[in-house]
């Protein structure tokens, strides 16, 4: 049997476990290195590809390697990059062709959300289309939790950990402050189309004087007279109000709420920050003390406190990609398969690239509170499992000791380059 | 021996840590139960001392005890308030010298940063001034870092691990990203008036790629051209730019940079915020993608990453502001006395309050890199024990398992209420 290459690519926004299916696309690829030849990766996804920047895996020691999956972001460099259709992008198949040619690529896996799973599916493609035999496998990878067919997305569990650690430590900080000082506390996360993430805050709750006390959901318009009302009722029952906002909050006219007015001195338009605005008219209204925080990228690379679960599934499916692969699979994408929520256990399945591609799964109203500030029971039990356990990086001079690749280069082969 | 009882309150800003404080004041007052009575603890600091609004901590388990040292945030509230000089607030001083009375309590501790050990130290007078037999001890607290004779304050250390795990992350988000997305992250620290705090992001850096490339000091006024070419540098060199920056940062003209003039839809302006007025000029000048995250309360809540230097130093305080009080002293706060660096070595030293109460020391110039954007190997010197080691919560269904107390108010005992 002749051996031929795989190339494995990251796609789209990192997360603090994209990295534990790089190192599970790598370990399993080693441990059939009779099947496997070289794995190497793309520099910044699919770009690298198309511009034959590889970078060659095989000088990374084994003990690197393992060290991929306690280290977030990419380590391969990420990008944000569609490939258009094939009939009206035929040159950039083209191209990708003489390179998976040039370096005896007949693998190939591209870890990713719903966009690049969208490339990998036209990567697949190729195969009866342009002749060239390739198998390419998504491999998921989302903090949106939005991708169908999986239970639930790789990275999004982290996230949610981390937004739930976060405000039921900063909740209790603002509980203490109340008497005499700060009352309100809004902690923004991300989510601009789903409130998945938004939702993982409530998990922080255990009872009703525990916060937060209010979640806004991108996917209920904000109303200001029933959220100043929910705001005045936790402030006179437990003595403070903590708050999670998505980003994505939308006014009644479906504007964002982060974009709505914010000005510097020179009139331009503030970008971004939906918890200050929501600081403001608390204050405006209600004339209460508060403090507000943006977690941005700190929530998705907070390796530090990523969750269990999360980390062995982004590994799991890194290494049925691969097992995928080998067992002569092309177009498809491996899942997470949840068999029961108590005790939880999941398996491994699989999901067909062309439906996976395009597709956002939105949060189901039921897994929000009637009043439309809170998530339900079912909700609950759907993410608990997600965050739970720990998974502690190994840690240097009280630092998390992540790794840096040596990232060796790939001696390029084709002569004429490529303009992305 | 007569047994007196105890008060323990807890003032100013809440840490990750000062409860671990407080279990050290309260198992060390348990194990001299022979000759502490009842530790009382006051409602929201000195306001529940004013109001007679006492806790009986003696209904907490020792379970419940013991689990203060991993639960942030202040398990009996704090508060902000500073009493008045004795001359002008002669009543107030009775009232407590009252409740003391009603409650047998003849030890104080007091456990804060500098305007808390100035009160501290005013009821610490109490007993030549106003003939009631009190022994007032400090117990010193501050994210800030920069109360004086102490080498470091209980607080800053995790805060300090928290900010330079944090950036070390995000860092590595942006690095992956900066090919075709972001490629500038501000992470926005606390630390109006010093920049300890900034200054800890620092340690995330080992190498000139490595984030933050950028520190803005409050200590170094911004200056913009200096500022943005750094900035270019560092995209030009490593393609990308990450920058912390002190909520202290000032303009050439001494006016806080948060308040630059961001101002909302309805002319009010915009409180807080220094990262995004950051990024805006970046923006403006350079048209660079950017993010930015603001941490807020959770830099100083996050007990999850807590440094393990600092919980059990914050632990030895409070037991030590016990023994301190049963070796019959009055009128000083215990405090860290560095031995050595390498390794690291402390002990309990003690500093005279009346010297103690409303000194801020500053961040040696020499601390910062001549040209005001990094620290020196001083700085890092200095800066590194105090993050050192982790002391994870434990955790239960992927969140950490905090302790609510019970805290049992006492009955009152006098009749006469205290307006505060």
């Amino acid at each position: 049997m002749q051996k031929y290459n795989a190339l494995y690519a990251q796609s789209g926004g990192v997360t603090a476990v994209i990295n534990a299916s790089a190192c599970g696309v790598i370990q399993t690829a080693r441990m059939h290195s009779h099947e496997i030849g070289t794995v190497y990766a793309a520099k910044n996804g699919i770009i690298g590809a198309l511009t034959e920047d590889l970078i060659d895996t095989s000088y990374e020691t084994d003990a690197d390697i393992a060290a991929l999956r306690h280290t977030p972001a990419g380590a391969f460099g990420s990008c944000r990059h569609k490939l258009g259709s094939l009939e009206k992008n035929r040159a950039q198949y083209e191209r990708l062709i003489d390179v998976f040619a040039a370096h005896h690529i007949r693998y190939f896996f591209y870890n990713g959300g719903g966009d690049s799973q969208d490339t990998a599916f036209k990567i697949s493609q190729i195969g009866h289309l342009l002749n060239y035999p390739i198998q390419s496998i998504g491999i998921p990878k989302t903090i949106d939790n939005d991708l169908p067919f999986t239970n639930n997305s790789p990275g999004f569990g982290s996230v949610a950990k981390y937004v739930a650690v976060s405000i039921r430590e900063a909740s209790l900080d603002v509980a203490s402050m109340a008497k005499t000082s700060t009352k309100i506390f809004i902690l923004e996360v991300m989510g601009r189309h789903t409130g998945w993430i938004a939702a993982a805050g409530g998990l922080a709750k255990n009872k009703e004087s525990d916060g937060p006390h209010i979640i806004l959901f991108p996917e209920i318009k904000l109303d200001h007279e029933k959220f100043l009302q929910k705001v005045k009722y936790a402030v006179n029952t437990f003595g403070f109000c903590s708050i999670v906002v998505s980003e994505g909050l939308k006014n009644a006219d479906n504007t964002f709420v982060a974009e709505s007015g914010l000005t510097d001195a020179f009139g331009h338009k503030q970008l971004g920050g939906v918890a200050p605005v929501i600081a403001q008219l608390i204050k405006d209204r209600l004339g209460l003390k508060y403090h507000w925080a943006v977690a941005d990228y700190l929530q998705r690379s907070a390796r530090h406190i990523a969750s269990l679960t999360d980390v062995e599934q982004s590994y799991a499916l890194g290494k049925a990609a691969v097992e995928l692969a080998l067992a002569g699979k092309n177009a498809i994408m491996p899942i997470i398969v949840r068999e029961s929520d108590h005790p939880y256990r999941w398996r491994i399945g699989e999901a067909p690239l062309e439906k996976v591609a395009n597709v956002e799964v939105a949060l189901p109203r039921d897994y929000i509170t009637e009043d439309g500030f809170g998530i339900t029971d079912q909700c609950r039990a759907y993410l608990l499992p997600l965050i739970t356990g720990e998974d502690y990086p190994p840690y240097v001079n009280g630092l998390p000791n992540y790794v840096t690749l040596k990232n060796k280069p790939v001696t390029k082969k084709i002569e004429k380059t490529f303009e992305v």
